[in-house]
């Protein structure tokens, strides 16, 4: 058993200078699915993956895969890789760290088979996925239809808050591909800042994320009816905001009266419409999460998510309707994938953590199709979706020679098919 | 004393011709301040104005004066308009009657006067007043510096909720003059449809407004911190939108605990950031409203609007700031204007109802500095601010007839100096 395993040699600086791609100046990054700066970011990871012998392909809804084919046509694939799109003014780990720590690491992993003279016995494939962040677009934009879960047509059709279409967008920077991409790999490996505070809490630079907590979206849009706020007398304004203000407040409710830890609840986004001054809003969007480790406190809380809608819609005089429901239940990794971390880290050194992961990440979508394993470093002050999101550069370089070795013990030793 | 004062011939054909100026297609118009369209509109008038020999200036703020100097350059001036801006899929009748009917009324006043050989002792203006209705920019955009209440710099300077500069915006559509505005006139009218019910309810055809309501508006914004949605333990969260949210169901709290009539209250317009649905908001941007016929019963309620605030920042842990603080007092028009508005109708065979306005209006701005009168004709269902906002041509037209024999009272028999 080999026990060192040392960080990629050129991952710090090109994760350094990636995360200058949409730098927003004060350490985060502002690089939205289809944006700009998003397409800045593509294009400069296409650069280096074919730079580096990798062959890209280009899907439909615009995941860039980067393909080495190490064991011949027939032979099985592994997989590893995240996002690169980001929230609006996010940080530039959240994603960004895993893909570029696995596109170091396979071609690491290449060349040390090499040089060792050792056969692969599967392929090594890394991805950049769509639109995870879901800040424009439905969130596993990319790896839910890579997966199976939702249509190529279905994804591109959607609008963002502007009204511009997904595959517009994608197509404006030249990333609505049309390349076939590789099979389900027998395993996909997602490399992570933790945007927790677990590890630091504990002091431990290496999590193994062993379950994640589910999450229920509901998007709940108020009808109402434009009037002027100053003559309209009060009985007849059928206001959409006082409906979703009161939803808001109600949905905060749900997770204010549970235990610490069992349920969060949000509306972080909400979109009025025609948001004047003077003129009672016809409509508000509000964006709901209902995310818990349990799927019996889950439930029990989206039950009482209608209920409150009905309430204030009731109260406001306007009507709603649900416009997506979209669940993704708790579940739990791939547990032999997650041994064998632990076993390789143990030859490094380590002992990581188990932990369990709020966020959703495109490992719980490749988790339907595959093995799949999640390696988390600490965040500091478990912050995530702001500039100061922060990992110290010695933790993301150890968090990348573990995925190294995970993956060269993967390409070597291929697990057998099937997951959880 | 006549009798006969018929509609000004062009109005109903100019006016339909305008109301197609960013028509929406099913009755409105989408003609915000210094957009596409409202530059469209703004052309359109100052073409009409030059085709029918009045000067045009363009003042600092983009507001468009139409002026027939009939009785010499040190003569005192009368003043008629309105605004020509929309709110978004407004109404065609708000604003753009009261212009295109002083435009007309002028005209007719001038050939009447030359066909009688009768002397003008004032000179006869009219306007389209820049932003009244504040859907991109603070409302009264326009007379409010005209009057003196607001430097051109900062009412330039104002940023729309995409961050474009008011002062660019209107350069863009070509209409950030240079031209030195008239002198305050001495009398100012503004003829508006109702926005309101009483005359409807009454079956009044014609109404004067005696008083207006005040508005007290108060935008205010929460400042939280974002972080992800998922993970942040319930208590650290600092949630903008959560605070808004409660401020908005107290601050309808104030209007449903008040007597019918006694106080409207309205939070239309929420701007909330970075608005992603897996990010707790930092900031979110709340337009509160205060309307009542009573300082009294006005300036208590705003007293309740900060403590409200203030319970709703520590409930979400967030802080907040009073952005602007802008009160509009409830007021009077000029009553012995009203008196010759009420004789010169009844020589026409009709009795004006006298009725209060809601919403505020320029003449309001106007009557810091002049006489104002300000008349009005019936809105269907009281609606406004709605592509169904509605008031039949007939009145219309008698309302544009009655605003002729006005102005042209006004110009030959000036009223004394001197405003409420």
């Amino acid at each position: 058993m080999k026990t060192d395993y040392p960080c990629p040699p050129r991952f710090a600086e090109r994760f350094s200078a990636f995360s200058q791609i949409g730098s927003t100046g004060d350490g985060g990054v502002h690089r939205m699915e289809a944006s700009a700066a998003n397409g800045e970011a593509r294009r400069q990871l296409v650069s280096w993956l074919k730079d580096d012998g990798f062959e890209v392909r280009i899907d439909a809804v615009g995941n860039i895969f980067g393909l080495l084919e190490m064991a011949g046509p027939d032979a099985p694939w592994i997989m590893a890789g995240s996002h690169i799109d980001s929230q609006p003014q996010g940080g530039c780990f959240d994603g960004a760290y895993g893909v570029i720590a696995a596109m170091e690491a396979a071609k690491t992993v290449r060349e040390r088979l090499a040089t060792a003279g050792t056969a692969a016995r599967a392929n090594l494939a890394i991805v950049a996925f769509s639109g995870e962040e879901g800040a424009r677009f439905n969130t596993f934009m990319g790896s839910k239809v890579y997966m199976g879960g939702a249509s190529v047509e279905e994804t591109l059709s959607q609008k963002d808050a502007d009204g511009v279409v997904a595959g517009d967008a994608l197509e404006a920077i030249g990333f609505l591909g049309t390349d076939t991409p590789p099979p389900y790999p027998l395993a996909f490996v997602e490399l992570h800042v933790e945007c927790g505070s677990m590890l630091e809490n504990a002091e431990a630079r290496l999590g193994i994320f062993e379950r994640w907590w589910g999450a229920h979206k509901l998007d709940i849009r108020f009808i109402g009816e434009t009037s002027h706020t100053g003559p309209t007398p009060m009985a007849k304004r059928r206001d959409a905001l006082y409906a979703a203000a009161m939803m808001i407040v109600g949905v905060r409710g749900l997770a204010d009266a549970a235990p610490v830890g069992e349920l969060h609840t949000s509306v972080a986004k909400l979109i009025v419409s025609p948001n004047s001054r003077n003129v009672v809003p016809d409509s508000a969007l509000g964006f709901v999460e209902i995310r818990s480790p349990s799927p019996d406190v889950m439930a029990a809380n989206v039950a009482k998510v209608l209920p409150i809608a009905e309430n204030a819609a009731r109260t406001a005089g306007v009507t709603f309707e649900v416009v997506r429901d979209d669940l993704r239940r708790p579940g739990m990794f791939d547990p032999e994938l997650g041994d064998l971390a632990r076993a390789i880290a143990a030859d490094m050194g380590h002992v990581p953590m188990g932990v369990t992961t709020l966020p959703g990440h495109d490992a719980i979508m490749m988790s339907e199709v595959s093995r799949a394993l999640m390696l988390t470093v600490p965040s500091r002050n478990g912050l995530c979706h702001h500039p100061d999101e922060w990992t110290d550069m010695a933790d993301l370089e150890l968090g990348a020679a573990w995925l190294t070795a995970i993956l060269e013990r993967l390409v070597t030793e291929p697990p057998a098919p099937g997951h959880a």
